[in-house]
């Protein structure tokens, strides 16, 4: 059976964490420069998570997160029936990422200072504006032989790799506390409490033609069904499953 | 040898199909939805476009200038010496794209129309936006079948053919017009007259290392060439192809 996998936060800084999860993904798929085109998808994300750390303290919030999951774990130490040797591999994984993540630069610091993405940022986001007479040396750069750009992509990844680590290890722990359940939505609509929840997860088959759009915060939800094809509420029952991960 | 091939438009007109034309072929190449990150490039180029739709009359604009390509082509008739065959051959193209642009929808009409289209137009430009929560529909739709997202693409490009097929032609007839001449920028500088020129299109070894700026109108042009490495202007002679196309 096809399904659709769908996640969705409960809170802003979650949020921000699952778009900056995406470009991050994005980031390094492209990084290949495998396809003609991909420097685009590349740059674009790129360009995103530079504003995206100017607009929120990315570095201290995920600190902090660690933290408390840290703390959670923790707690699980010398607990009779909890298995000690996957704790243990947990908390010296969360303490190798909490610490990179506190010696890295501001993020973004040595991105914002190359002078070569500092060039083309301006000009990148104009619609058709990554022409050549728009960006030379954009132009220039994709002339090069593939292992320099190769490179240099990597370098620039390099910069972001302790966010990237951190932010994978946040959220998987993260996940890895919802259990997928079997629910019903009654006539496509579905709402439940939650727990200090952060992220929703849901697999819907793809047979009901439906896409969710879901409200509601850490304590509680709802999520109503549309219907891809008309744009309408979807009327009848929907079986799907639901993870509520706190 | 390896060169940098670089075009730049003498105009603003000429700047804005060059414009058209990359997002026109970043559309079509990434139509076939191969990449699983393709749509990323698919959609941007197609907002793009919608929003150069609205900020000029591209299609007014392209129908003066393909029937002054046609008046220029026209002259030649039944003058000794040219060749009438390709002559015919030409007219015929430009009558046929010049129809088929005057019958086509204003651009962009029906792309506006789209309501899928416009649901995700408007938050696919937030950093990291593409998200399947903040784009719902769209994440449902990247898993349909890719047959039929390919229909879709399809039928979306299908919309803006008239345009490409104007915008190739008078480009290629254009573009035509210029021969490449060997020129040298001395101490990395060059300028010249022109005469009612639209497109300068230059062809630089990559040896040099070199990347133009380019200023100038229709009727005089200056070329500076920039070391990449140092982004300083060049300090010695560069020998280089230039065609000017009118």
């Amino acid at each position: 059976m096809i399904t659709n996998r769908f996640e969705h936060p409960l809170n802003e800084k979650t949020r921000m964490y699952l778009r900056v999860e995406s470009l991050l993904r994005q980031l390094q798929h492209s990084s290949s420069c495998s396809d003609s085109y991909q420097y685009q998808i590349f740059f674009k994300s790129l360009f995103d998570l530079l504003e995206i750390f100017e607009q929120i303290q990315l570095k201290s919030e995920l600190a902090k997160d660690l933290e408390k999951q840290r703390q959670t774990y923790r707690a699980w130490l010398n607990v009779d029936g909890v298995d000690q040797e996957m704790l243990g591999s947990i908390l010296r994984d969360l303490d190798a990422v909490h610490k990179n993540l506190m010696m890295a630069e501001r993020f973004g610091q040595s991105l914002k200072e190359d002078r070569f993405l500092s060039t083309i940022r301006q000009r990148f986001g104009l619609p058709g504006g990554s022409c050549c007479f728009d960006l030379p040396s954009l132009h220039y750069w994709l002339h090069i032989p593939i292992e320099k750009r190769m490179q240099d992509t990597e370098a620039w990844l390099a910069s972001v790799k302790p966010l990237m680590n951190a932010l994978q290890l946040w959220l998987k722990l993260t996940r890895e506390t919802g259990r997928f359940k079997k629910q019903i939505a009654r006539s496509g609509f579905y709402q439940s409490d939650a727990e200090e929840a952060n992220i929703l997860r849901l697999t819907i088959p793809m047979e009901y033609g439906v896409y969710p759009m879901i409200s509601g915060h850490k304590n509680r939800f709802a999520v109503k069904f549309i219907a891809f094809e008309s744009g309408q509420a979807y009327p009848n029952d929907i079986e799907f499953e639901l993870a509520v991960c706190s």
